[in-house]
């Protein structure tokens, strides 16, 4: 059986999207109709420029960064409030036409393409940081609100968001999405983090899943008002959403928990032997409960191409990046042990970026992890894999993987949140190369199915999409892949939602 | 409207439930029809001591340690494996007779009562620790293990399992009802540390929220596995049946993430000229980012009843209860730290409880409040209140709180887990005085509404149970409630699962 994400890569051939307004709707004149009846009405919500059927919009908003080909829906509409995307919600539940919500597009798995058209909604233009309650650390934002623009508006205050998967992705997406990425082994991902959800379903009603849609709007505006922490009231709806990748609803608030910015933060850089060294060391450190902050695993292949990329010169072997939080006495005792772990694991003396350019610096050379191994390749295109396993897993499952990719003949960096137990491959390949991309779709699917055998998910952080739907029912097996389907059914029961994502 | 709360206080006057074997079902024959027809079925599953009409064993197994009153099932099952519960489940399902899951009934919102009567199922027998993954931090137990049996298992191991209601309640009844208690504040509660859970739904069949069930059971027995940290594989499932309180079904196995244990642990006493001075240092060490292990408050009318009953001397006064874990080094930071804020707030200086015994000695005093509460007025019963509000609105929320007490007349003790936000107002109150029981009534529903205008929830950890049902409406509102009703009705067609909680 071909995965969905088989799917993806054997779709990588550049296809250019050759699209008449509409046309996307030619195979189908139902739907065309429908379209058709209810533009006069979204204009009317959104205004004249609120509603776009020109050709690049849809195209711009027809796929993400993956290399799912592009899939444009048949309008994009771009709301400007929570009431606007209700109303238009409400118009193509009665005309039954597929809602996919659309933040910065930064997603890796298809996650925005339309696969069966419909109405995509833009949300760029909610884009206020609502409320803001320094003393209960929480923050409240619309969609448009990107993780970059909520830290810089935080800046003078002393607090923070940390959850940082790279992208500037919008923050709502995040949650959509389940993401993590670097700082989640000490601040944990989305599911942790987000403490309520305003969400607009499929038939347009508006819930708040931590159960503040009683208070009346105008009080919601005129009063800051925060979340509790911890809550036993009823089924956990914020966390149902978070995860949920469009199908069940869209996002249009997210409150978010905040965290005092740390007194003193400093980064290192550490080169093992083997990948086992890194590794073992990353287990070790965790083990004895350093409240490290990132601990970043690249292997000699990702270092080679940063070093290139980022003009730096660390040793071309297996690496951590680290970042320790805290106060100054208490990084001096992280920093020690950490020390004394990674050497006796025969780690190099750490490489230090104390002041903030410096820090910086090093953190964009691992974030540019992406860029710098396509770099590697000119023309080519990238895809990352995303498994996560238990930690004790984590030494075999790389040293199989580097062994995987050599008899496969195939290019893989590897870069990983390892404190997490979950590794990226980044894969360039040639798209021309039609041999290359059945190789790295054999690949990928075993490393996803290596991570199963050891009790991992094929997904850490990405999400599943349309790329990882076969594995996911492989993952969970039949019995769990109906409750899944039973709840979408519940909460979406004509299949609106971000058709085609998640469930096949 | 009279709320489930009030039901369960108006029916606090004792009244023993005199029934014969099965007479429960006395006004349902066509139930009781049912019990008769599988009976033998349970007996060929369980074994004859499997299976219990005995009075006093249904009698025990109808109601937990709140007010509710004995709600006895008509039979009870004591299943030993999974597959048991499962072969019950099925019949169960075959019959339509309610399923009413029991841990160690020590619930304090009357999840255990059979208010339709059928099959409970205590899990007491199925006690295995099964799998202990010390390098991955996790551990998978059965029903029957309780948090005490678990830390005393792992107590050569260096790890432990730091979510502490209070109770020793089994784990898995912790999961169902999302419990937290005194260590939430630093590390989180059932929902942040439930990694996967093994369920047997209303027709029997048996998942794996997190997906382990692809495994074939006897690779399950023979090697130990373990769990990744961290997912974006579908809908969040664990965190769906984590605070579901047996409605969507029955929990058999739990995987818990582990900590290591502290290196040191220091506790200690602080009293406060008022309540605005013993919260604004809460928040302010939290603010400071004091990673603080328990922060609990006490008013001067509880550390009155816990000196009385635990033979201490603490000042009656309000009263913080502290404790800190970490390296010696660590420890002398944070406590430097706190102590500089409480004296600021003018606090008294530290208690301090050093080694193990008088640290246990003072925690068992605070978990002995209730009892310390009830010594106060012989004869009498008790009810907890459970609101947990945003940080900021705790020293406000309390003041008023305490008025209100007064202007009620009203015997009131309140102790919370200051850090979360969350307290409870202890009330004492003759079962015997009508007027008492109509006062501590109104008192309750007006705190619970004080919290909801204050962006609070009814319950911070208790649960929603009989108690709080009407509550939860005015909480989260009708379009939530509908979600999480289609949510019920998704995985659980027929209510059989613990009908009659969470949802009207």
């Amino acid at each position: 059986m071909l995965s969905g994400c088989s799917a993806g890569l054997r779709l990588l051939v550049p296809r250019r999207c050759v699209l008449l307004s509409r046309s996307v709707t030619s195979g189908n004149p139902g739907r065309a109709a429908a379209v058709d009846g209810v533009l006069s009405a979204f204009r009317s919500i959104c205004g004249d420029d609120g509603v776009s059927l020109g050709e690049t919009v849809r195209e711009q908003h027809g796929k993400d960064e993956s290399v799912h080909r592009c899939r444009p829906p048949d309008v994009v509409v771009f709301p400007r409030c929570v009431e606007e995307v209700s109303a238009l919600a409400k118009l193509c539940h009665r005309h039954q036409l597929p809602i996919i919500p659309f933040g910065t597009g930064t997603g890796l798995e298809g996650g925005v393409g339309a696969v069966k058209g419909g109405v995509c909604f833009s949300l760029r233009n909610m884009d206020q940081i609502l409320d803001l309650h320094p003393e209960d650390f929480d923050v409240t934002v619309e969609p448009g609100v990107t993780r970059k623009a909520l830290n810089s508006y935080l800046r003078e205050t002393g607090l923070w968001f940390p959850v940082d998967p790279g992208a500037d992705a919008s923050l709502c997406g995040m949650a959509a999405t389940s993401a993590s990425g670097t700082n989640a082994v000490r601040y944990g991902t989305m599911r942790e983090n987000v403490m309520n959800l305003e969400v607009v379903l499929a038939d347009g009603s508006v819930i708040h899943t931590a159960g503040r849609n009683r208070r009346p709007r105008y009080r919601f505006k005129a009063l800051p008002v925060s979340v509790f922490r911890k809550t036993a009231a009823g089924y956990n709806l914020t966390n149902l959403f978070v995860g949920s990748e469009g199908t069940l609803g869209i996002i249009t608030k997210t409150t978010l928990r905040l965290y005092g910015v740390p007194e003193e933060m400093v980064s290192a850089v550490c080169s093992f032997s083997s990948v086992q060294a890194a590794v073992d060391s990353t287990v070790q450190i965790l083990q004895a409960g350093v409240p490290i902050a990132r601990i970043e695993f690249l292997d000699e292949v990702m270092i080679d191409a940063c070093n290139k990329f980022s003009s730096l010169s660390y040793p071309v072997s297996p690496t951590l990046f680290l970042e320790f939080h805290g106060s100054e006495r208490s990084l001096e005792e992280q920093v020690n042990t950490t020390e004394d772990i990674t050497q006796s694991n025969g780690g190099s003396d750490f490489q230090w970026a104390r002041d903030a350019e410096t820090r910086n610096r090093l953190w964009k050379a691992r974030h540019d992890a992406w860029y710098a191994a396509l770099a590697m390749r000119p023309g080519c295109k990238a895809y990352a894999t995303d498994v996560c396993v238990p930690l004790s897993r984590l030494p075999h499952i790389i040293v199989e993987t580097k062994e995987d990719l050599i008899e496969s003949r195939l290019t893989g960096h590897i870069v990983g949140h390892v404190g997490d137990g979950n590794f990226h491959c980044l894969m360039v390949m040639d798209p021309s190369d039609q041999d290359e991309l059945h190789r790295v779709h054999l690949f990928s699917q075993r490393l996803a199915r290596r991570a199963l055998a050891m009790d991992g998910t094929c997904t850490g952080e990405h999400g599943v999409g349309l790329g990882k739907r076969s594995l996911l029912c492989e993952e969970v097996g039949p019995s769990v892949i109906r409750v899944m389907q039973s709840l979408k059914d519940a909460i979406d029961p004509n299949n609106l939602m971000n058709p085609g994502k998640i469930l096949l």
